[in-house]
């Protein structure tokens, strides 16, 4: 199984991957945790280029180093680890850069499917969390954090507000269009409590 | 002016590159050289993590790779450089991604063609000098350099010679399908002599 987290930034996600795969890991589930960008052998250095700070990447090679980073991620570490019966939770995939790149930067739809199935061979995610949270106080959150803990990567945290909301809308747009498999989780209050309501949905998946 | 060099490993181009840059400047024209990849901002670092020895890329990885280069280099290095009025001449461009990628990878051309078109937004060459040079000679240069002046760029110089001679056979194809752009130069001979091939070409084109 497949699983996915997806949300704006500051949304808690990645505290919320790291909850879950750890609570499944304590029911005895094999999990394989990863992200994007960054997951894969050359994620890192692919990673260092689309977050740095001050840097400008046009749209098109925003879109085809999402898809270059995925390329290798699928093929080397989520494809083999399914393969091994493993679940594999990751933090953002397809949805991501759908709601970044074609709704949050205007790119057509049909070059950022193109991308994403050359990169994945088709590879969908059997669920995908959406972690739901007003932009505006999220973005806030995460600004907060890279001030106090500046990691060097805030080139999205810095676009303005108007493009976060575009990304906002661009998931709820996606949850519409997928309603199968994507599914809102409210993001407010404790990550406790946000971990409690996504593992009722995973457990529900799984059968556990 | 947009020309650009294309050609198999060790067939000289860059040196022609570098000949025929000088000869027009000696004539007063304003001259951007350029390459691929690496010519772009992000270009050195995408350059490394496409070209380093002992890595492995899958084909979908590659192509997107030098996409997002593509992209980065069209929008500020080649376009600006056009505006302002220069001739650009560049070190392999898009018919290396068709003969490397779809040729000798064996990508999809369709994928290869939609990839290298939203990198460029449809700009293609005035010119490309294809440097034409039997394939084993040249990849036994292209090696031997190497050996002697270890650059760290020798992934594709590593491939099989079959792969070498599906590039090459790509190059022949591709010029049989853009006749008036591709311009086959004979490479033998010292670069003295290729380089006045290329540059009664270059003239004549011109109206030098």
């Amino acid at each position: 199984m497949f699983i996915t987290f997806e949300g704006v930034e500051g949304c808690g996600k990645t505290t919320q991957v790291a909850l879950l795969a750890a609570q499944l890991k304590r029911r005895g589930v094999a999990v394989l945790e990863t992200r994007e960008p960054g997951g894969s052998p050359v994620g890192p250095e692919i990673r260092r280029l689309l977050l740095a700070e001050g840097r400008h990447l046009g749209p098109a090679t925003e879109l085809l180093l999402y898809g270059a980073e995925r390329a290798e991620h699928v093929a080397k570490v989520i494809r083999p680890a399914l393969e091994r019966g493993e679940l594999v939770v990751c933090d953002r995939y397809g949805d991501a850069t759908r709601a970044y790149q074609a709704f949050g930067r205007g790119l057509p739809r049909d070059l950022v499917e193109a991308v994403h199935s050359l990169a994945t061979g088709g590879l969908e995610p059997d669920l995908t969390l959406w972690i739901t949270v007003p932009v505006t106080a999220s973005l806030t959150r995460a600004r907060d954090r890279n001030l106090k803990h500046p990691n060097g990567e805030g080139r999205f945290e810095a676009e303005e507000l108007a493009f976060h909301e575009r990304v906002g809308a661009g998931y709820a747009a996606l949850a519409a269009e997928f309603p199968e498999r994507i599914v809102p989780v409210d993001g407010e209050g404790s990550s406790e409590e946000v971990a409690a309501r996504v593992f009722e949905l995973v457990e529900r998946r799984l059968g556990l």
